[in-house]
Order: structure tokens, then sequence, then C-alpha cells
């Protein structure tokens, strides 16, 4: 434990060292990470729900447990559509203001037998949609933390907690990493459980985490698996990396481009077979199999709230994707769903040669409050299912953090750390 | 409107003709099902929870009110791990007897928006797994519905509503509508939402639809898929259909075998171009999948019951699946999966020559109450993610329904209704 750092600073394999060797207890954290909030919340407000007193309680309840698991001892957040049995949770909309949920989701339960100690909920966009929550980028007040996981990385990267719970349908968590500058991981879809996490769009849901360390992510995502963790593997000598230029390319900012094509110049200088490598033109389609297949499930999804709480919905989204969504048939549904599954096997193909890829993880978050600007940077690697670690690497033109994805293949999470770890230490 | 059927022997389709026709109101078909109950339940115990004075009450509304819909008036009853706002759900566990959702599940949303009506809540095995309910199958009390959609398929069976919401992870829907002589449909994997419904495993699971015509059937896909309904189209003049004599060919009954083989014959003789087929032995490697896959997600979406009421669970699932379930790695559920993803392509292949399959849905039900007997009939086709419409066509040597599935390619829902419409006129 560095002795310059505060205990809400610390990562989270820190904490679970420093309790370990007896540096500091449960409640010590936790009081940390509480003054932390209570000094910046007002500012970032990051945080739909949070109870000082019960998570003191709870850290004490552990301190004076016998129990010990991989996470003991460290507080996390939780995106506000993921259910907790012991706190409310809203899902971004006042429709479910005060709702408590009967059990924790799957992911609050394998946290919480990791010894990890929800510190409270985390804001989210209106049904993790468009419409913004009340956070704000801890960077730059005036800019949006991104979204929809807007609070989970905002508390992250302010140093209220070590990690944090998200979802992404689009780019809900790779986007709001890179804007606040935190690793931000999204895995294989389908690996980790959504019981009890509202579905947004089925076919393209996933959880995912923000946290400050690759060890972090990697220790977290062993948790949610509900396996034993294991170290983040050794990365090979001179991993193979395609640099990736997807057909949107085009439409980034020229200072992007330069942060990606010196991160690609001082990989291959430090030993990487960096070979540059397009996502083709044919891609483009997935912008609208993305659109119809997520508007057509979200909009069935939020039948309830449709026919019974219609006026309290955002015109955004009830006039906008959910209409969409409607409108849509089931055979239009059908056919891009399939399109769907053709560009998942051609971005395979694609990134067959290739230990990973490196691509753009998002612009310099943008003065304004859009948590969800750019949705088409983040279709490509949804649509793919592939596993996608962001990491916080660069300052954009007004010093504002901008990540870098590192993309692996479908099932290649280990892999993916492994890797993104080797690219991070050459590049930071 | 048959003289000779009481309203609640109607089809779903009828009653809406019925009613529309001003023949009877919903409040007669609902105290019509009612009755049925109140004479029958006492032996069939089809019902995990039902109020007639709620159902009534909600007939009458109906009955007032100005909207109509496509499923108007028509009663219709929800397995008890599908969330609903005005009733309990249970999810097959004492664990969580009284449990009071906040909302309707997207599916019984969906069906209210049509104008159905839930009558209540149908039975279920323990988390839609192993552990029998209380159902007993309407033909022979001595013998198991099936299950685990247990109560949705007796429900039906016996008259007390035209249709009913089940879910299949294994063979959940087409068994017990096997069992119990019914028609029961399990839709492409994906296509109809499950917010609000347990996740089993949800790399298998799907809705489920019990009914007592395919007219009904095609009706409820299409509420549920949130479109306007449209008929089931006329099938091709001479459907090719593949006579599937899967890998367990040789573990099934011989009467059994000879059921299935005069269909065939039959069908051959009404025009069909009929080809015997076979499921290759490598499909054996799928029973493996199937049990590690589902289990794995099982294991890990049932933590927080694990955690807290572990004392509550059935030794059978407790010891037997869950345990199974967490000691599986994370490197041998990917590969289960991927293995899973290949059979998918080879099933593909093996049913491109043909319009549809044609293959065993169920031994006649068992005497006892074991709900999941033969599981590994199920596993290709719920692995394979195609649409699957069980027919019920046969008698087996106890004098017990027995029916026979039809199978179609992924998306090919409508496809499957019509030819199966066919084939079901040809035999019956």
């Amino acid at each position: 434990m560095s002795a310059a750092l505060r205990l809400n600073e610390l990562t989270a394999s820190a904490i679970v060292r420093a309790i370990a060797a007896g540096e500091c207890s449960c409640e010590d954290v936790v009081r940390a990470c509480l003054d932390r909030i209570a000094e910046r919340e007002p500012l970032v407000r990051a945080w739909e729900f949070i109870d000082p007193d019960l998570a003191l309680a709870r850290a004490r309840a552990l301190d004076r447990g016998a129990r010990r698991g991989p996470l003991f001892g460290v507080p996390f957040g939780a995106k506000d559509i993921i259910d907790t049995a012991d706190m409310p949770t809203a899902y971004g909309t006042p429709i479910h203001a005060g709702h408590r949920p009967a059990k924790d989701a799957a992911c609050i339960a394998l946290s919480r037998k990791a010894g990890a100690l929800l510190l409270g909920k985390t804001v989210t966009t209106e049904f993790a949609n468009i419409e913004p929550g009340k956070t704000r980028n801890p960077h730059d007040m005036r800019r949006t933390p991104g979204g929809s996981s807007s609070g989970s990385a905002a508390a992250v990267a302010d140093c209220m907690v070590p990690i944090a719970l998200g979802t992404q349908t689009t780019g809900s968590v790779t986007r709001p990493s890179s804007y606040c500058g935190v690793f931000g991981y999204r895995p294989t879809y389908g690996d980790l459980r959504m019981a009890g996490v509202m579905e947004a769009a089925g076919s393209f849901d996933t959880l995912g985490i923000s946290a400050r360390s690759i060890e972090d992510v990697a220790l977290y995502r062993d948790v949610l698996a509900g396996v034993e963790p294991q170290p983040v593997p050794s990365a090979v000598a001179a991993p193979r990396i395609g640099f990736c230029r997807p057909y949107y390319w085009s439409r980034l900012a020229t200072s992007t481009h330069a942060l990606l094509e010196d991160a690609a110049t001082r990989l291959a200088r430090a030993g990487a077979q960096v070979e540059e490598m397009t996502l083709p033109e044919e891609f483009a389609a997935l912008e609208q199999a993305h659109k119809l297949v997520s508007g057509y499930e979200m909009a069935r999804n939020l039948t309830w709230e449709l026919e019974h709480h219609a006026d309290r919905i955002s015109d955004r989204l009830r006039y906008g994707r959910l209409k969409d969504g409607l409108a849509c048939s089931v055979e239009t549904y059908a056919e891009m769903r399939r399109l769907c599954e053709l560009l998942r096997e051609r971005l395979q193909a694609v990134m067959a040669p290739y230990d990973v890829l490196i691509a753009p993880a998002g612009e310099e978050a943008p003065i304004g409050m859009d948590p969800v600007p750019h949705p088409w940077m983040y279709m490509a690697w949804t649509i793919g299912y592939v596993p996608t670690l962001t990491l916080p690497l660069f300052k954009g033109p007004g010093g504002m953090p901008v990540g870098m994805q590192v993309l692996a293949e479908r099932y290649g999470d280990r892999k993916l750390f492994a890797v993104a770890r080797w690219i991070y230490e050459v590049l930071n």
C-alpha cells in the first residue's frame, strides 16, 4: 500500500491486499470513500442512492465476520438498472422511483459473495437509454460523463469507489469509461449473467465494469463469472495487433486519428507486430441493424410502462426509439438479426489474424449533457459480441481523457487482459 | 361458435370471434373457465395462484371498456416464473412465496395490451428445474404432466384456459404439451422478449405457448412479438419434410418408432416429399454441452438464493445441477458454448434441404411424478435455436397422448405454422 494514496484512491486489488495485511479495516476504506463522496458528490452527482449508515454497518459486519473472499472489503457501485434487495432500484425513471426488488441480481449477489460491499446505486440514463441523468464529468463539470452507465464511470474516475458495475447495449460502458478516463470492460456477450438486470435489448445487453486498473477488471470479471480469480496471464512477446481504421474513421476528429496513429507507431517500436487493417464499408449496414433490433426489443420490453405510465416517459424516448421500434415488423426484425449474425461472422474473420485489435473508444467528451453521442463508434463490437477493454491513455485537445479500445475474439477475455496490459505498459 | 362446445372448451380464436359477434361476453367466458377450474382443480392442480373475484372484475371491466384487441376477452394462464404486477410470483420455491413484482413481464403486458385476461399463475417445477410441482396429468392422475411448464400444459389440456404461457430451457414446453395432448410452441431463440421472466439459463431460455389449435399459437405468437397478427399462411403444395431419426432414436420405445414411421408414410401418401434423414451421432456431444452450460448459468443465477436460503432449495437441485454448475470452470463453459455454436451451424446445414423436420416430441407420459424425463430428446432443437411446434397427434400404448414435433429453420416460425397445419390436417 502506497502511503501517498488515500484509501479511496487505492485500486480494488490494493484494498484487498491492505486489509489482508492488517493495514486497514473495511470500515476505514468505506469511511474514506464516503468522505470523498461527501466532498465531491454535490458537484459530480454520480449516485442515485447512497446510505452512509448502512454502508458503515455493513463494513463493520464484514470486519467482524470470519468469511473472506477475493474482493473482501472492496466498496463498489452498481448502475441503477441492477436489482438490489437492500437498496431501491429505479431504472432511471420516476415511474419506478423507490422500487424495492425482492432479491439481488446475480451480479450483485456474486459480488457480495466475494466480500465486496455495495456502497450505493449509480446514476443511469432513463432506462439505460438516451435521456441523461444528473451526473457530470468529474474532469469538467460542463461536459457529459457519457452514458448510459454515467454514474459508474464518474464515481470510479473520481475515486469514490474503485470499481463499479455498468451495462452496455451500444457503447454504454466503453463511452463513459473513455470520457471519464477509467478502464472500461465489456465481456464476451453471454458470459456474465443478466438475471436481475433490466433488459434493454437482450440481443446486445451485457454487463460491464469500470475500474482504475486492468488487474481490477480481471479480478472482478472472474468474481462475476463465479469462478476462482486467476491472475492476468503474461502477454505473448510480440503481440499481433491490428490497428483498426473502421469504416467510420473519416467521421472522427483528426486529433483522435493522431492519438491512435501515434499509439500504433509506439507499439510497433516496442516490438508488437502492428498491421493496419480496416473494418470494411459493408459494416456500415450494422448501424441500421443495431437501431432496428435494439429499438424493436426496447419497445416491447417497456410495454408495461407504455400502457400505464406513457406520460412519464421522456418524449425523446417515447416518440423516438420506442415509436420507431414499435413500427418495425417482425420480418424486418428477423432480417436485421440475420444481418447481425452475418456481420458477427465477418468480424470474426477480419479479427482472426490478430491477437487483438486497437480502435477508437470515443472522442473527447463534448461540452453539454448529451450522454450518448457517436453511438456508431461502438456498434460493430457490440454486435460482434467480442470483449473490449478501454484503456485511459490519451488527452484530447480540450485536456479531457480519451480512451483506446483493445478488442479480442469472442471468449478471449483473459487473453485480452494480458495483451491490453502489455499495451498499457508500453503506452502509458 | 359451435353450440356443442362450452365456452371454456373454445379456442382463443373462437372466443375472440364469439365475443366480437355478440354471442357472449368476456364475463361469460371467464365464468365458464372458472367453473371448469372449480370442478377439476382439486384433481389436476394446475394453478399456483388464482383469484376468481379478481378475474371476474377484470372481465367486467373489459366488457365495459371501449378498447378491443386481437385477444380480446381471452383468458390465459402464465407459468409462475413470469412476473405479474397484480398476482404473486413465486418461481416454484417457498423462498419467494408471496412475492409481488412491481410490474408485469413484457409478455404479460403484451398479452393484456391485446385484450387477453390473465386468469392466474400456473404451476412450475422449482425454479423451472427438476423438482416437481403439484400438478398431475389430466388424462391420468397417476402420471406426470411433464415439466417444467406443467400447469400451463395441464390447464390448457383440461379446458381451464385456451392458451397459456410457459418457458423452455431444455424441453419444458414441448414435453408437457406432448404429455398432456396440446399444441406446444417454442419460438426461434431470441424472438420473444424475456424481460420480467426468471432467467434459468439465458443461453437457452425462451418463452413458449401451450394451446389447443395452431391458429391460436400463431395468433398468440404475433401478440407476444408485439406486431399486428397475421393469419397462418397456406403451406406449399408438396412440402419437403425431413423425417428425422435423431442419434437417440434407438433409446425410444418401438411404439414411438411405429407412430412416427406411420405418420411419415401417410404424409408421403398425401403428397409431401418425405425423406428419411438422421441427426448424426456427433450431435450426442450436445448432451454434455447442454448440461454444463445450463448448469453453469443456473448456479450463478441462483447465487442470492444459495447465499441466503440454501436450506430451502431442494437437495436434488442444490446437490445436483447447482453443485455441478458451480464446479464448471469458465474455460469449460466457453468451450461448451463454442460447441453449441458449432452444432447450431451443423443443424442448420442438416435442415437446409427441407421445409420442416418431423421428430419425436416425447414418449408417453410415464407413471410417477418425475416432471423431466428424457431431457436429451429436446436438446438438439433447443441448442439449435430453431422453432418447434408439437402436434397432439398420437396415443401411446397406455392410451396417453403422444405428440410429434415439427421443426423449421431459425426465423421460419410463420412457415412452420403453415406446414404444421398441413401436416396436422393430413394426419388428424
